[in-house]
């Protein structure tokens, strides 16, 4: 098994990381506002899989002093990214456990391309309280290498643990595209929730917000095939069919929204509408959410 | 001097009514919730220009008791335009004074389009309470003919009795062109200040949304070139001067969005959309904007 360290231990790193641990990987966790907390009483983390508690946990204020690992999961907010270079140790590789684009980018420009790795998590956990973590459905982690394609030994590795540690993972042949993937849904869903103050289920059943979510689903699968990422044009129809047939559902944007938090635009916005403007699309739709967004998180930021 | 029937006598019509029957045109106004206040105490006129009152005035609760007049001005909301099979009279010119797009061709329809007439309202005007209206600003009334370009004598004649009346008028050579001009400030700057809840200077003010203005502007302009409407490009930058230069302003349709009014969605932003649609232009900003407010619209009909 392998020795983790674990930048950013929210809802989902605190998660993972606890998990890890109880499995019996050597885990250490850069905290910052619940450092005392768990330095004193552990992790608490309450499971549909089974609750558990860790007691004794390596806990850290500032990343000088993390110990070298094998493996350093950044699972920050994307908002949160411009801290990376005061962050990032000088070995192991660097897992991004992030929603949104250019997270890896920005990553192997500090530490070099061949070190990071990227995850998309389906996870739906909250931190309840320091330290306390409520894990409520989900957890799958999708991994793949940055710089190539294809399934690396290091990635199985990383996997391996995971599922010793009751986490499902999928092994990734191309990052990109399941990057993109996630986008498709997370870019109407999530700007149109915060913009119009709805829920999934509002948004599929009103067929103005409807048409808007197909023509935005539509978009955003043009501007990934533009930026060379092979999305099909057939996931339009199974995203709405998708949604259709879920628990109405407030995303994670509207709930850092309404929380008053800064939203994940650039990661998830920005990143995309830029690229697909570098690949010559101009992404009118994708550009009005960003600007909607970034209007909204200002105006977050500044009250 | 004309005869007057006055269609929707709000803080509009109410206001250029009165000031037609104060420079002596026969007036008559059709009302719905106002009418027994103002058959028993007339028309207050509190005005920058000067107040005055009309204690006696013509009024009528049904359109069929309306009498004969040369012409019928209708200053309903466009959210009323369903409303017009029924109140319009089977003889006299039609004025229709409304934003947006389609009112004359929905008249025209109803009345033939010989007698039907548009016009642009620059006014600044709320109605305190029943039969009281403050003017706070401006008056100017634009006036076109519908069926065809060019200023007609019955043009010149209606302007000719609201000169008399103290009322700014300019008469159009092509009604199409006014209306777009006009449409290019109204959808980005009434369409965002109710999305992102904010007035002509946040939105001036945040490169966010001072960004989004700009290209909606640019394609509404296209908008109206693609219609046929020759709406000059350089209408854009001018727009964003005068909008820089302006009193920080509540839009109306913020205004009565606020208000838990219905918004005219399809006039300023559903016939515009359609009609570049139809000319080949997919306008997907305006498409956009026009989804978002009718789902706020259906929202709040729902409330």
């Amino acid at each position: 098994m392998r020795s983790y360290a674990v930048i950013g231990a929210g809802a989902l790193g605190g998660f993972y990381g606890a998990r890890l641990q109880q499995a019996g990987c050597e885990v250490h966790f850069l905290l910052h506002s619940d450092y005392d907390h768990v330095r004193q009483h552990g992790w608490v983390i309450e499971s549909k899989d089974g609750d558990f508690t860790l007691p004794k946990v390596n806990v850290y204020r500032s990343a000088r002093d993390l110990p070298a690992c094998d493996v350093v999961i950044v699972a920050l907010k994307a908002t949160q990214n411009h801290l990376l270079p005061e962050l990032l140790p000088a070995r192991g590789a660097v897992l991004l456990l992030q929603n949104g684009l250019g997270g890896e980018e920005l990553i192997a420009g500090i530490v070099g391309p061949d070190r990071v790795l990227g995850g998309l998590c389906f996870l739906c956990s909250n931190k309840v309280r320091p330290g306390h973590i409520r894990h409520l459905d989900y957890g799958l982690v999708s991994l793949g290498e940055f710089a190539q394609r294809g399934v690396s030994d290091r990635l199985r590795g990383i996997a391996a643990d995971l599922n010793q540690a009751g986490i499902k993972t999928q092994l990734l042949d191309d990052l990109r595209v399941a990057r993109w993937n996630k986008l498709v849904w997370n870019i109407p869903y999530n700007g149109l929730s915060v913009i119009l103050n709805a829920n999934t289920d509002v948004l599929m059943a009103q067929p103005d917000s409807r048409r808007l979510v197909e023509l935005i689903l539509r978009e955003v699968v043009a501007d990934a095939q533009a930026c060379g990422v092979p999305v099909e044009d057939a996931i339009v129809p199974k995203m709405l069919e998708y949604t259709d047939k879920m628990t109405p559902y407030r995303t994670s944007m509207k709930i850092d929204f309404d929380a008053g938090r800064p939203m994940e635009v650039e990661a998830i916005f920005g990143n995309p509408l830029r690229a697909a403007q570098a690949a010559g699309v101009p992404s009118p739709l994708l550009e009005t959410l960003y600007r909607q967004l970034a209007f909204l998180n200002r105006r977050t930021a500044s009250a």
